[in-house]
């Protein structure tokens, strides 16, 4: 069954959406055969989110120690990596980093925190007391990261300001369990079901090279797209010494874009951004993202990692004839 | 007129031709509007010249002193540039390079001297004998660029082994005033023609962003096709300190692409090769290039920059799924 991209992408682009099957078939596209693919994923992205780009900046505010297993992760206390370990940063610094990303173009600044959950009382009041200020004091958007959380502790960030919560599905739910076994699957999508009810929209995403099937790749889109999240963040693994999948093998480019473009069909009208593992896993394709269909990416370093200077990226979206959404948009 | 891409690019693979002004409408197109444009360019390649790439590496065989006032030339007489001056190197540095460029990859090695021509005699003789050993010892093809030549040049280069002779016209006709005025733009499309009449392959084409129009580029374009060239070089200025367009605004990414392209649709059948300037004009767009219907790449140095490591090359090749073209195919 050869897929009409021109009939898929106007079926999409009219409301349709895209079949199971259908995605599956567009998982076997190899080479230029993808090009089709990453057009009917940029039509869809204009017409549903626009052509602007979306920047978002993070900061570990809290780092290491953490409880959970995942596989691919430097600040699990079950791996033995070289990740700083620290508790919460101070409000000041929480505030500072925020303008530093204000300053580098985002317009969405993540206060990220690792461990199943932040603390009620001190941990949480500090976090909320830096958004109130970020709110204040600077036009970006802080959102928060702060593990599984309850109504209480949504609330709490609802009423200090946060607009965004982000919390990942990771994978999907039939690899989970290879990915974590410390906590279930379902624990996270309550925890993206409460952050709705509370009133947060929701960024929620995963990483891929975990050594998940394509098939597993798309089971978690649409579960994404029951849970009906506001913003997807696409991570590429980018394997880390000391963790289980230090030896795991890269994505390959064409790969994860033909991952970004099957996730635009599949979630038409969401903000995908492009977040960790772009520079190691993408090289000189990273330019590709946009036209793959993402509609906005991570600038500045990640978790664990670094990435590359906020001016490359700048000159990129330059080259590209791209411009910025501003914050709220 | 919103031109059908589609339609326009399966009239170019049944045979037909693009209209001028089909072209010229063409290259009003912006931005993501670029998308279709590409992917007609990149459909037409493959049809014609097939999805492998085509490498190429050059040495600089004799440098500067260049009586000719090319204004973005640093090897000009003309002009005070930081551009090496050195007469023909020896027949052991030819060979030499040869298998550097062979070792690169490359499958045709560019031997180009500076000058309107190159002395009959010992000179000429020289390039012939390196030929000769080039062709009995590596596997790479070896092409020259020896300025004007007659057509007694052009037989003992037929005779030495050469196949290709490399001979750019740098701009349109109407521009070339602009842009050099110590020979006549006749004289270049002669020596296309005596290289033709004496058996000889033509590689052919020039440098953009001279201040030229985007007309006459296409302009260019159609005279390549009139003159029927067999390969075409397409290179990017990159503004040299002490040569007249050393304060050029730098052509932007998007438009070198959008000029490849163009280029494939005007001459579909063509071997057609990026080279000086890549790196520096496309930045992270240098992986567009094959998207936008380029079918070869230089690597390695060039006449009087430096090129990317080869490596870096061959791994965005890989990373496109993009397999090289071995050597006389």
């Amino acid at each position: 069954m050869k897929m009409n991209l021109e009939k898929l992408g106007e079926r999409i682009i009219e409301g349709g959406d895209i079949l199971v099957e259908e995605a599956l078939e567009l998982a076997n596209l190899r080479g230029s055969a993808l090009y089709p693919l990453f057009g009917a994923a940029s039509r869809i992205k204009e017409h549903f989110v626009g052509d602007k780009v979306f920047l978002c900046s993070i900061v570990n505010a809290k780092s290491g120690r953490c409880p959970e297993n995942c596989s691919f992760c430097a600040q699990s206390a079950h791996h033995k990596t070289d990740a700083p370990v620290y508790s919460l940063i101070d409000e000041e610094r929480m505030v500072a980093c925020a303008r530093e990303a204000e300053k580098n173009g985002s317009s969405c600044y993540g206060i990220i925190t690792s461990g199943t959950s932040i603390k009620k009382g001190e941990e949480l009041e500090r976090i909320c007391n830096a958004v109130r200020r970020i709110r204040r004091e600077t036009g970006i958007t802080p959102s928060c990261s702060l593990g599984i959380i309850n109504h209480e502790t949504a609330s709490a960030l609802v009423e200090a300001g946060v607009e965004t919560y982000h919390h990942n599905l990771e994978t999907s739910r039939s690899f989970f369990p290879n990915v974590c076994t410390t906590h279930d699957y379902e624990e996270d999508v309550n925890t993206v079901r409460v952050a709705k009810k509370a009133g947060l929209k929701v960024c929620c995403g995963g990483i891929f090279g975990l050594g998940e099937s394509v098939a597993q790749r798309i089971e978690m889109a649409y579960t994404l797209r029951e849970l009906d999240v506001d913003s997807v963040p696409l991570n590429f693994l980018n394997p880390i010494a000391g963790t289980k999948l230090e030896n795991a093998e890269n994505i390959t480019p064409m790969e994860c874009l033909q991952t970004i473009a099957l996730f635009r069909l599949i979630l038409p009208t969401k903000r995908i951004s492009i977040c960790g593992g772009r520079e190691k896993n993408l090289r000189d394709l990273q330019s590709w993202i946009f036209f793959a269909g993402a509609s906005g990416t991570m600038i500045g370093n990640y978790l664990t990692t670094t990435g590359r200077a906020a001016e490359e990226d700048w000159q990129m979206l330059k080259d590209l004839n791209l411009s910025v959404a501003s914050c709220c948009e």
